[in-house]
């Protein structure tokens, strides 16, 4: 880790300047893999499986039989850790529903608001060595609390043909029925333009390599909605002389681990920390199977030692961490001032791993950033706010001869004669 | 406008289609002055502003002598009707304020959601004839409202050199300090990447022509959240025998004089209503000044005559229009079936003027389909959700064996160490 010691203030968007995740190289390859998926459908797939997955399938579809015996092949911890979890994630979802808003703006002027679930969205979980279950529960729990009445997962087959087993049982507790072995852009293209099998949806939701990040940005150009811009995974720990460097390197190595493009970022007020930190990185690092990818993260990640707890927290608005960990003394206060951020971990046993599986809050946030102005995954994404009015004869009269004013000043004499001719009536 | 009798369902997505509003052929031409406004600043702004709209000025900031000037020049009924309006506008966004939600997933773990104003936004408001006054109060009110520290508009200048006074005085009631003029792409530019002058911001609201929305599009695959995707503004109106049909034409044609891509639909069980609202529309057509505009919009119109009242409500939600008027004798048990639509205006007094100007909903909605996904702008445009978490040792213990057994299933071995170093310490 760098150590930048009391930067000024000029100098912070430059330190804290990002990798750029540049997709244009690949848009070419990309529109014409959705191009054949929305013209060929069902075959264009099964041949994109064939090609990237190095499998060939007859049917894409998770059978019931594939299901069943999917469920026996998780361990049994392992469906109870998913289960309290799960517990937890619709806890916290459940409390996020909203109800009408509703006023008389004026006397017989009427106005609500109502959210309205999606009706049809799709779930995309990349599949790699790992299987990302967790990120199925972080999605599909709320659209099942939302009401979203089609909800279509998928997810690329393994070398064997099948989903794995862990993917499906967690895809179960959240009661999502339609799986689908398809990875990568064709899975983003299927769920964007449908085919025999697969319906259309209205939203795509889930992380990806950068080909599944390019199709989503390029169907969301057409006006599919996204989830949200993806970016590399990041997180920000603010200390002080009373954090633990074991707890602290701890949490920097669980985001350093995901990948060589992990962002990793440390500020604190304390010098002695931040050594001890470095120190604690060193040791732990030698402990861990992703030595390699977490060390050439760690390589560029950076340590800010800053003058005091207030310069603490402009520098982490200013970064917008995705994850920030509030490991001080006065973390209370902290908290209150936060503005931007994805989501926050409070105290010395809240470590970023239990908002990742556990504690019931989302684990998709807006990285890169983008926290400036993206919330995370939450309840609210499953839904539009649909406005509804009714007036009644007497609330025109106080409310027409305003619009019709305001019509005619903007040269819209159809929208006044729609006032006058009631009025007149 | 083109009567389609008992369609069968099989053709409703067939007839239901929307003229595609592509924008990549511009991509050349946005991306050009989106490079130079951020290379060169408010040196290229001022050159685009003397190439587009044809003025040579020194300054494009909105003087306060400019300001002091523009309120003398509204006239004071218009100026009352704003008032009213912007009235009903704060009343309705106020109500949609959000309280923290809290909640104790297991004992000693603590997760909340706060949602926090956006801290810096752009609003756009177009130029042309008539000055768009009221989507300054659309998209202003509710940004002041929710708290935005930073709220920045920019217009373009008219041929005299000023910002149109309507605009002037209602950013000045909205409470926006900031006004610039600069149109079209450059000010999409100036607003994304910040000149000497203008500072970035986070998010950009606001229509606008085809370039407009070419050059939001390409900010917004760079990470810069928008208000929506954009596409011609459209109406469908739903009518039985007791609508009355002049009041339909005048919604109609309210509809049509925006321009000539406006859509106009009409879903209607009674084939009388239709016939009526046919003449009337003839009618009612050569009273308005926009005559020829609204001419070619309903030329494209669609009238479907349908069987009952749930085939009505199915076509309508399948369409998903920007404005739904139900204009039914039974509308209140419809309004509970709406589930695609952007903002429903109910009876025969609630003409969609009204919520175009002073009812105090928005009027900045989803067009072209987008309602199946997308909310008009409300209050919740103008903030993210941060989620938070505390856990106490406590917590951790109860929730760390599950965060263990789920991290090494995912393969990340940091993750759980994270937990487990907690709980041996």
């Amino acid at each position: 880790m760098r150590v930048i010691n009391y930067p000024d203030k000029k100098e912070w968007q430059k330190l804290l300047i990002r990798p750029v995740f540049e997709t244009h190289s690949l848009d070419e390859s990309v529109r014409k893999v959705l191009e054949n998926v929305k013209k060929n459908g069902d075959e264009a797939i099964l041949k994109y499986t064939e090609k990237f997955d190095h499998i060939r399938l007859d049917s894409y579809i998770v059978s019931k039989e594939e299901k069943v015996a999917a469920l026996k092949l998780v361990d049994t911890e392992l469906k109870k850790a998913m289960e309290l979890a799960s517990d937890n994630i619709a806890k916290f979802h459940n409390a996020q529903k909203s109800s009408i808003v509703e006023v008389e703006t004026l006397p017989g002027v009427r106005c609500w608001q109502k959210a309205v679930p999606i009706e049809k969205i799709g779930l995309y979980i990349p599949g790699g060595t790992a299987p990302l279950f967790s990120t199925v529960l972080m999605l599909g729990i709320p659209a099942k609390i939302a009401g979203c009445k089609e909800i279509v997962l998928c997810s690329p087959p393994g070398k064997d043909g099948f989903l794995n087993p862990a993917i499906i049982y967690a895809a179960s507790i959240a009661g999502i029925d339609k799986m689908y072995k398809i990875g990568g852009m064709q899975a983003i293209g299927a769920m964007a333009y449908g085919t025999d099998t697969i319906p259309a949806v209205y939203k795509i939701f889930g992380p990806g390599n950068q080909y599944v990040t390019a199709a989503k940005q390029m169907v969301a150009r057409e006006g599919m909605a996204i989830d949200m811009p993806a970016g590399p995974s990041e997180v920000a720990v603010l200390a002080d002389e009373s954090s633990n460097p074991v707890f602290i390197a701890s949490d920097l190595l669980s985001q350093a681990e995901h990948g060589t493009d992990s962002q990793v970022v440390m500020i604190t007020v304390s010098k002695e920390i931040a050594d001890q930190t470095i120190k604690e990185l060193e040791s732990q690092l030698n402990e861990l199977p992703r030595k390699n990818l977490a060390e050439k993260s760690l390589a560029y990640g950076k340590i800010f030692l800053v003058k005091d707890y207030e310069e603490m927290m402009e520098l982490a608005n200013t970064y917008a961490p995705e994850h920030l960990i509030i490991s001080t003394s006065n973390a209370d206060s902290l908290v209150e001032k936060v503005i931007n951020a994805g989501s926050v971990f409070i105290g010395a046993y809240t470590p970023e791993s239990a908002g990742d599986y556990a504690s019931g809050t989302n684990h998709t946030l807006p990285t890169n950033g983008y926290a400036v102005a993206y919330s995370g995954v939450n309840l609210d994404a499953y839904f539009k706010k649909i406005t509804f009015q009714h007036i009644n004869k007497e609330g025109l009269e106080l409310l027409g001869p305003a619009i019709e004013k305001m019509a005619l000043a903007e040269e819209l004499t159809a929208h006044q004669r729609a006032i006058s001719l009631r009025l007149r009536h």
